[in-house]
């Protein structure tokens, strides 16, 4: 039966599970990708793993987010990354070196294989024929542990590409086009496939900027054909040999259908403060910029750079516009240096920041109050810049670059000088000390953690017991996020690699009172209303409660990751069979569960005890025999280390 | 009468006083400098004033201090300096223009003029034949609105500069010998003067990092001869009509002599936590690093950049150390990038950071906790890297690369190649583009202040009344210092440009009721001990609880810039003629003083009566004709508006 290629990715890696649509399917995975801001916490969940040595064919560490080091913490946690990736058998890219997508591209990206990636555009490296996925940290953890990583299969969406793209217009647009017609919850279950004649026209790089913002239109991966231009991108590289070929069959067929000539596209832009807010440039040519932003994993190729600087060439941008130009890679920026791009950034007045995620995720170049930044970044969403009720604008190299010298937002066609050709460097640049080797196995054992001050390893915790009184320490209503459960921010995201001090935040913003009083109570449960635990799917929300005694989380509803969350941590994720119930417990009430055990294993219904009230009340789990198996271990870290999964070498 | 340099430049400027070292002179300012880390409230000085414009021959505003926006507090600041600047007539450098010491060098910087700048590393201008000074935020406001700059007449300390630097010895380690004879306190209430044959063996670079760091010396200032070196670099710049000669007359004394010859300056290096810690580099040779830093103003010149990337050019950087690039000023950069010194410096590992003090002043790159870093910077005060109990070592960029090839501190003469020889660029880029000009009076005058919402004017303050009864809000003890009366840290610091703000920080650390109680009191005194105020210069410690209502300090003894940031700002210094006094007064006693006025200027002593007590205690001021008539206003701004200085155009 012919296949497209998901299809395929998906079958050669399928461990358990139907390729239905909507199925749970596990997924063998051979190579992981995490970042800093949640490796500290992966590599702390190995480390309670037991883990010996990692069991992917390439697991890389890169740090490119918390660049900004102000105090120790940043900088021991670089350090702890390096230690954690020497003892467990890690490629490890330091500090400076770029951004973990286009990096893991150069240097580890093979067609045919999957990747999953505690960062949500880790579904960029699809651009190389891959299966690349983001997932929770705790998901990387068990998938560098070698366990398969269980999603839902999705629906597969073939997008065929035709025609070719017009001067002044580039892969930044065809994404932003996609979002214009399908919204940020256009991708949502779904694989978007690109495939037919426009593909070719399109190089390696062009397609990572297509495919790294499938996570905006809620994608679960983007998967590109393996061509002749992939083959050139690894000859480039110095990896020939990592090629193979990926393409659709013929007569393959898809979930859904759709067609996108290129030859049409126009420059579009995301306006405030959505990435689905998108409308032709023209539309809002002439609105006054203060910033025009060059970078990030969305725009990361030498190309996005190149362009910039030619058009800016000679010029000098507008009077009092920031003018900021993030590389993406050292290898790449040795290039842009060596071919002169970055002297005419310069002398056009650009800042040049060093290589990382920078501003794209609120680490530097915050705008000012009330005025308008033009990113080639991903993501625009309220106050993610670091500037509170921001107003960030999402565009092409070539829309930002042309606005650059105008100080307003400017149609790039509009300027007057015939579209620059960029060439590729005629012989780039390969830097193999982007990422260092894993350490051979006999050196990597010997190999202690470095933790500075701020380091915690994650304490042990129990199995679950087979009977709990469980004192209800908050009761809450609807639509409670992870941001209230445990905030973000500069305030508490330092805190991210020490459980024990990030847990004192948790439920700060609803009851300042939790943390004592969990502290003094042990084990505990929660009550809330509909919809509990949605937003940012940030694992240290269940962790920390979990840490803290929290057991038995009883609500309406659960938003969906955050419920993953609570299963992985070993918290009881419960709903209520009648949800009148939800009156009849106030905080205080202790609730009283016994043979959890066999009740869980034996249906989904519980019947729970409130002590001295003479009430009885009937909750659900929604939990497959593979969860219910992590439950009963207290979490997955447990289950690991129970199973012995990855402790052996 | 033959004069030495300093003299002439002195000479040349004198406004008021004698020169008789230690007798307050007042001196004409042609120059001034500021930076955003103290010029906000300069600026907002100068509203406060009623300035129309500035009087200063030249006044250059520059943003290198805090470049790290994760919010919108700098970047608003940012466009209040450029709005200030643009309205006040004043030279403004944006954002990634660079450091400003060595940008004014390029740009502005004229020999036989004098310069004041708030910044206590104002003085690296002196390489240039000037008299350049660091002072307070308002001596700078004074100038700009066309005051004297009033000090007391330093000693002038004559060093005899023989014979020419060895391979692999710097100028970087002339000043850390000069630091090695005497000591961080050796130049205090001095001028050093080089001259002699050996000062036409070091550029005019190479001769602003000695004077740069006669800060580090504690010295008034430091000046240089402007000879054809001077003359050579105004012409590379494109200014040689700025040009004039500056040299010591025949015959001309010292009130201090010294020499020193240049061919028996090793290489050295300043051990933490202090930059007179110096000792021979290979005296602690094999010293493990985690860090190798170029930049900041203390060697801010191409070649100090361009011999680290000859040192470490085609090799690599030893595993784990985070070689920091800090590129000075954009100019430089763009030379650095066009002669293939960036690409050689990335390809070898470094991290490329903005154009800008970053590191220096704790804005980034902070060492990891117990690891050592090794700055070509000018102090390594303890945490001022940002790292409680950093280890932050000084030297040259020769000893910083060097070091960064081995991992551990290595004397550059023995690594085992010839010493590089690094050529200026063939044709130097000038970016004229480093300053704004000012506007032009008719267009200066329609600019409004851009105000973001963190940044607010100054309140008006009213004038010493003639009696007052004053609440004692606070008694302290000894050595009480600016940072309990007005922390820094990054908790304090965003709030710079904003009195209302910054002020509710008053004496936190000390009595957390304090801000409380002044707000509902008014008017009220202070009590304390010896040595008050001693520490940072920050002006905010004199106008945050001028704000919050304090009028008089009576204390044992003041520590001496904080006692002339009061006399500015308008609150009474006061010391008891009987210390003993200090026991016989109690938080909450109630003072009353009458005929103030004519108390202070009949004379230096007063008594006031506590109320209620039937007690008298005897109190002086110290105050010149000149204070008297400030305090009276009721500080600088007020008697500046009542004298209508500089609000004419």
């Amino acid at each position: 039966m012919p296949m497209n290629m998901t299809q395929k990715l998906i079958k050669s890696h399928l461990v358990s599970g139907e390729m239905i649509p909507g199925e749970e399917i596990g997924l063998k995975i051979d190579q992981t990708l995490t970042q800093d801001a949640t490796g500290t916490m992966v590599m702390l969940e190995l480390e309670a793993m037991g883990l010996e040595r990692a069991k992917t064919e390439a697991s890389a560490q890169y740090v490119d987010h918390n660049l900004i080091q102000v105090d120790n913490k940043n900088p021991d946690d670089h350090l702890f990354l390096q230690s954690a990736t020497r003892r467990f058998g890690i490629y490890f890219s330091k500090p400076g070196n770029g951004v973990s997508h286009p990096v893991h591209m150069q240097r580890l990206a093979k067609p045919g294989k999957t990747l999953l990636g505690s960062d949500s555009h880790t579904c960029a490296n699809g651009c190389m024929g891959m299966l690349a996925m983001g997932a929770g940290g705790i998901d990387v953890a068990m998938a560098i542990a070698g366990q398969p990583f269980y999603v839902k299969m999705p629906k597969v969406w073939g997008v065929k590409l035709t025609g070719k793209l017009p001067d002044w217009v580039s892969a930044k647009d065809v994404i932003l086009e996609m979002l214009r017609r399908h919204g940020v919850k256009g991708g949502v279950g779904k694989v978007i496939e690109y495939y037919g004649p426009g593909v070719q026209t399109l190089s390696a790089m062009d397609r990572h900027v297509i495919a790294n913002m499938g996570a905006e239109l809620g994608a679960t991966g983007t998967v590109f054909p393996s061509d002749e231009e992939i083959k050139r991108f690894l000859i480039e590289q110095g990896r020939e040999n990592d090629w193979s070929p990926l393409e659709v069959d013929e007569g393959a067929t898809y979930d859904i259908d759709e067609e996108l000539n290129l030859s049409e596209v126009v420059p579009l832009i995301a306006k405030p403060s959505s990435p689905g807010n998108v409308v032709p440039v023209s539309e809002i040519s002439g609105t006054p910029i203060y910033q025009s932003y060059i970078g990030s994993s969305a725009n990361p190729g030498y190309r996005d750079f190149a362009i910039a600087a030619e058009i800016v060439k000679g010029k000098h941008i507008a009077d009092g516009i920031s003018f900021d130009i993030n590389p993406t890679s050292r290898q790449m920026l040795t290039d842009l240096v060596k071919e002169s791009h970055i002297a005419s950034l310069l002398q056009a007045g650009a800042r040049l920041h060093q290589a990382g995620c920078n501003g794209c995720i609120g680490m530097g170049q915050a705008p000012a109050t009330g005025r308008n930044s033009l990113r080639t970044t991903p993501r625009n969403f309220p106050g993610r810049s670091g500037t509170r009720e921001d107003s960030v604008f999402l565009c092409s190299p070539e829309t930002a670059a042309a606005s650059a010298l105008t100080g307003v937002i400017t149609d790039p066609r509009t300027i007057g000088i015939p579209y620059p050709k960029v060439q590729e460097p005629a012989n780039p640049t390969i830097d193999e000390k982007l990422l260092d080797e894993p350490l051979p196995y006999e050196k990597a054992k010997e190999v202690k953690l470095h933790k500075g001050p701020n380091i915690a390893s994650i304490p042990s915790m129990d199995e679950l017991p087979d009977s709990l009184e469980l004192p209800i320490l908050l009761k809450m209503g609807d639509n409670i996020s992870t941001d209230e459960i445990l905030a973000g921010g500069a305030r508490v995201l330092p805190y991210r690699s020490n459980l024990p001090e990030i847990s004192k935040f948790t439920f700060e913003i609803i009851d300042r009172t939790y943390y004592t009083r969990a502290k003094e109570t042990g084990n505990h449960a929660i009550i809330g209303g509909f919809n509990y635990g949605q937003g940012s799917s940030r694992e240290h929300a269940a962790l920390a409660p979990r840490y803290l005694g929290l057991r038995v989380a009883i609500v309406k509803d659960f938003a969906r990751i955050h419920w993953q969350n609570l299963v992985n941590f070993g918290v009881l994720p419960l709903t209520f069979v009648n949800e009148a119930d939800y009156d009849n417990l106030e905080q205080g009430d202790v609730l009283e569960l016994k043979d959890i055990k066999s009740k869980i294993q034996n249906g989904n219904e519980i019947t729970i005890t409130v002590k001295g009230k003479n009430n009885e009340i009937k909750v659900k789990h929604l939990l497959s025999s593979r969860q219910i198996e992590i439950m009963l271990s207290g979490g997955l870290i447990n289950w690991v280390k129970a199973n012995h999964v990855g402790q052996n070498a």
